[in-house]
């Protein structure tokens, strides 16, 4: 049920916090719902696919990659598997299926891998950069097989991907691959602005520069994955173009609304402790907006955040950033990209039956609780 | 002059020193001067390519870039430029022109751009995986900016080479641009052996082994090389396999060369202190296949790279690797893979005139001195 959001086109939504509990307003659970199935079917489609490619890895790169899929344990053994929602691969045949109907989708399954294996591969790269320890809840490869075998099979999943485009028969893949590659290079600018942000004070920071970061390491993926399913579809370059703004807008809402759970959120639904983002001084969105509001809570904050953390300190902490106005900015920013979102979808696919998949997906991005 | 060579297709090269001297013996200087201009004007046609899409680049990883390139210095300011010898962008425009003469080397440009876009990627990521400080004579780009900016910057080649080969209008540029992924995976493959050879002991390793690292991290990209240009002349899959093998024999011939002057070459040629390899207690090829002759000088061999290295052994251990037969056996090795490389070219280009400019390069890299 995604009527939430097309119900209030302006962007407003109603004041709730949106992504603070699954079941608020009574649009989370038949949304979630929805979005479950839509997940689920794509995972159906695409793991077959994205198995056999990393299967086609030699062993040693094989070993990291199934590893980081969660396929297999560190030791080897055969694991479950807990390769994330995998929202990118779905968005793909979600587009594919809203701008060219099931022949589409059924064509797509091979670029939505490839997809996913250009997201994983930034993963393996992020987390030996960020020196991230945990991923998904299980240990990051660079832990389990050094820095070198990370980077490595980060490299090997890169090649995989457009290696797997370019040779895709399909009319549109050509066309997929330079998007993607394109989307790379944007990727790689997000994570430099990002890690280069990192050793900068918080006050030297403008709200510009962390919105385009945001958007460079969130949202072009999201925009770009959408692109592929419209090329593959055989859609204009007016759709494609259409599709890949709507990707980005509502890959910025998540990433706001993903940011104000890491202060807001339950920590018995986020699985992190209460407060993790502001003790980690992180400079989030919610944080620069605060930091940036020229208010007597901005100069409180800042002062905060130039001092080592105390537990103490973590009220006085998230109220400042609440009271310097960035929680309401994030959640006004929020809502705005959606409709932006939505205005790009409705302009490509006017049908709502058609974009449906599409809008399940949007709204469960932007409406969860982890 | 690639006589040298051609005259002894048993692949005995008259017990000369292959690489000792470039004028050792007289052809030389010739063959040497020969693939000078070969490689001048492959550089002249490939720069302008290399650098827009380098330009192309954001402006945090185009700056990583432009250092590992050379052509800014870390300040920003420019430099002359010193990108290495490039053979490998000048194998691709030499292979389409044996096959395709003037014009296929003129359309072939951009994807020789791309090869040496994904050489640099691996040389960016591999300079941090070994913590490598020097390149080309200046300071690696992670001594400079960083291991995350050195590792984005390498990843943006790889997107930045393969997006180029997708976008490319040529019709073999798909084929060009999954042979280039699939050779990506080889390449990390080999990088993966290599670091993870490192950490076992040197009795511990086959000579299959490391003749089977050789060829992933170094023969496969020169073959893939050669391949590309084929692709691009319109050649056949047979004519496209020997080329690719024709690159890869020369690729193991100039590993195994290079390995013997990191031994026995002359530290006024090589810039390297002498016996570097040694101290280092490298396992390259002419050790390894010392380690396992079951020699006396072996096991004296062995004892020697199982103590921490001392400047008073170095006579002693070089003169283990030679009486154990490490150096007998490289020459051979190499003048056996530079023998099988010739006898694919002449399968695939009968013709001398044809291919002369695969000849002089390959006669290059199997007979330089630094």
């Amino acid at each position: 049920m995604t009527s939430a959001v097309r119900r209030n086109p302006s962007g407003a939504r109603d004041g709730r916090e949106p992504a603070g509990s699954r079941d608020d307003g009574g649009a989370g659970p038949a949304g979630g719902h929805e979005a479950a199935a839509v997940l689920e079917g794509s995972r159906a489609a695409v793991d077959p696919e994205l198995r056999s490619a990393i299967d086609s890895l030699p062993g040693s790169l094989r070993r990291v990659a199934l590893h980081h899929f969660g396929w297999e344990h560190a030791d080897g053994t055969p694991a479950a598997g807990n390769a994330g929602k995998a929202i990118r691969p779905a968005l793909v045949l979600a587009a594919a299926a809203a701008l060219g109907g099931p022949a589409a989708r059924a064509v797509a399954v091979r670029a939505a891998a490839a997809v996913e294996l250009v997201h994983n591969f930034t993963l393996l790269h992020d987390d030996v950069m960020d020196r991230d320890t945990t991923r998904r809840h299980r240990p990051t490869a660079w832990t389990v097989f050094g820095d070198a075998d990370a980077i490595l099979a980060g490299d090997a999943l890169q090649a995989l991907a457009l290696g797997m485009l370019a040779a895709d028969p399909h009319p549109a893949s050509a066309a997929a691959a330079a998007r993607v590659a394109a989307c790379v290079v944007e990727l790689c600018a997000g994570q430099q602005a990002d890690t280069a942000m990192e050793r900068r004070g918080p006050t030297e920071i403008t709200l510009e520069e962390v919105l385009a970061m945001a958007e460079a390491k969130t949202g072009a993926l999201l925009g770009c994955a959408c692109a592929v399913g419209a090329l593959y579809a055989g859609a204009t370059e007016a759709d494609v173009d259409a599709l890949d703004a709507f990707g980005r807008e509502a890959g910025l809402a998540f990433q706001l609304i993903d940011d104000v759970i890491g202060i807001w959120g339950d920590p018995r639904q986020t699985g992190k402790p209460a407060g993790a983002d502001l003790a980690a001084r992180k400079k989030s969105l919610p944080v620069v907006a605060a930091l940036t509001s020229g208010t007597p809570a901005a100069a409180e904050l800042a002062e905060l955040y130039a001092a080592p953390y105390r537990p103490a300190d973590l009220d006085r902490t998230t109220l400042a950033v609440e009271r310097a106005g960035g929680r309401a900015w994030a959640q006004e920013q929020a809502a705005d990209r959606m409709s932006r979102a939505l205005h790009e979808l409705t302009r490509a696919v006017p049908d709502p039956e058609a974009a449906g998949g599409l809008l399940s997906l949007a709204e469960f991005v932007t409406r969860r609780n982890a």
